[in-house]
């Protein structure tokens, strides 16, 4: 059996499924495994190191991969989009602004524009820049989001595009972690799936391993929007926007008194604090991104045997689905 | 065709819906049309009105309907319990606080016991107590909700079941207002969905016409969750829950300066405010609890429409799901 969609035919894969480009951690390792198990894989540029992600396209190899990029802090540094391009990626993919500066390029370039959206007004603007592929993430994703939630989001943004640009084509995001996942995301009208956190416990993903022990330990209660992570490392994000991470115990001291960490010697000491942790891999006293889709996370395998399981699920449930008829 | 599940099969009910208890809308008037149409209706008890309550019931006439309480408020005046059980109800469904006090005189009576959860905790605390239902709402529902999301509560909380409760049925609420909705809800674990917002916008709830039409030309970015209809009313909800609601100009007014309102003086000018465009149906002026599903909804017709539009969509995507699989 093997799922076909719009997204399996187009971009000439096996499964409905894209790796979500998850800055700092998916590199190309992670991503060449993602394609070769049958998805698509994308590098995370996160917010630009020209350094990191030329070793991370090498490290992908000749696997077909593509790129990902936090597009208000690609408007800082553009060159990064030529350097991207010059790999010939498989997609190109931008969250989080207005993708309208940087459409006209990917396209020229050949390569598939994938927008991420956290909103309808958003998925209009993507839409309207020519997306190839809109991206409905709801809040419920790890890292970066909205307030939106992937159930209604995805649903929505199809019947927009279903009037405005029927052949642009539609993946679901935030929350999908296993067949289930899949196989819904697939009966709200999504052509595919875009998958983080699931992936981010896998032997492929640049995560320390006691990152990955906590987001096996945690249900899906023990994550939060939070906007401490981009305060102590200085990142200033847009309004809409906050990063899903569990609830460390650095999360929890500073969660809801985000300003105390305007005062500078404050903001030193926990920053050093935040990054010697995060170094050393001691998650609960540095941020964690994760999605609620850890509760339904029990392990670390590959990608390989993370996409093969999901899949199999998915496939198992819509062959199944007709037997809720009567 | 039907959908089967375990949900119709108990409940001896010819489609896996039951209507969420809106508080002061979900009246007996929809409640019984909602069971008509083959669903399972419910009454909105809310904070608790005796004569409300009798009278409502009364308006449901001979149709089979259940009840639905807000706990933390029924702790506050028990005897209203007694009085639902006195109508013998289809169901009796508590939110939003420990069900455990309640349980037994529920389950005494022969009542099967609904608990809404919004968290894994919920969830646990609710099998714990015996629940006959589970309903994992998620927080893109209309009024009061936590902060988890359908997508990943819902087959988190089948997970858990599965092994400490099998015999529990669950139903996913929150953003669930068209067969898409029903469908996924089935796939990820579910045994049937609790309706709200769509059913609000329809010809038998008891929302001002007003209210009705401010949701219809609402999209799905158009709600928030937001305190600023409990602190002017004067109702003090546990901390973990908020009311999602349209952000009209009311709520935008004071939502983040919500302690702006605990000066008395304009309190009672901005709750005098509120309660005359409650009452005259002015949507902008006042609070209108609606879910994020309001983007899937552009229409009021009656109960009876509604769910046969709701079913028969999810039967089509249910019986060609197979189609995915190539």
């Amino acid at each position: 059996m093997a799922l076909r969609t719009r997204l399996t035919q187009r971009f000439k894969i096996e499964h409905p499924i894209i790796s979500a480009p998850m800055g700092f951690v998916a590199g190309g390792r992670l991503a060449a495994a993602v394609t070769s198990a049958g998805g698509l894989g994308l590098i995370g540029a996160g917010y630009g190191d020209a350094a990191w992600l030329r070793r991370e396209f090498e490290a992908a190899g000749n696997a077909r991969v593509g790129c990902g990029f936090i597009t208000w802090s690609l408007a800082r540094q553009p060159e990064l989009l030529d350097l991207a391009l010059a790999h010939a990626p498989a997609a190109l993919m931008l969250s989080f602004g207005d993708p309208g500066p940087f459409a006209a390029k990917i396209k020229r370039a050949g390569v598939p524009l994938v927008c991420q959206v956290q909103t309808l007004a958003h998925a209009r603007q993507a839409a309207a820049a020519g997306a190839d592929v809109i991206v409905a993430e709801g809040g419920e994703a790890g890292g970066h989001g909205g307030t939106r939630a992937t159930l209604t989001l995805t649903p929505e943004v199809a019947d927009h595009l279903a009037v405005a640009a029927p052949d642009c084509m539609l993946l679901a995001a935030g929350g999908i972690a296993d067949g289930r996942g899949l196989a819904a995301a697939l009966l709200l009208g999504a052509d595919g799936v875009l998958i983080g956190s699931r992936l981010l416990a896998s032997v492929e993903a640049l995560a320390p391993a006691g990152f990955v022990a906590a987001m096996i330990a945690a249900d899906g209660d023990a994550t939060i929007q939070t906007k401490v992570i981009d305060r102590v490392r200085g990142y200033d994000w847009p309004p809409g926007f906050s990063g899903r991470a569990l609830k460390t115990r650095f999360v929890a001291d500073w969660h809801g008194r985000e300003d105390a960490l305007r005062d500078p010697a404050t903001k030193s000491a926990q920053a050093e604090r935040y990054w010697q942790a995060f170094l050393a891999g001691d998650a609960e006293e540095t941020g964690v991104f994760a999605g609620e889709a850890v509760g339904l996370i029990h392990d670390a395998p590959s990608a390989s045997r993370i996409i093969a399981k999901i899949v199999t699920q998915a496939e198992d449930l819509l062959s199944g689905a007709s037997n809720f008829i009567a």
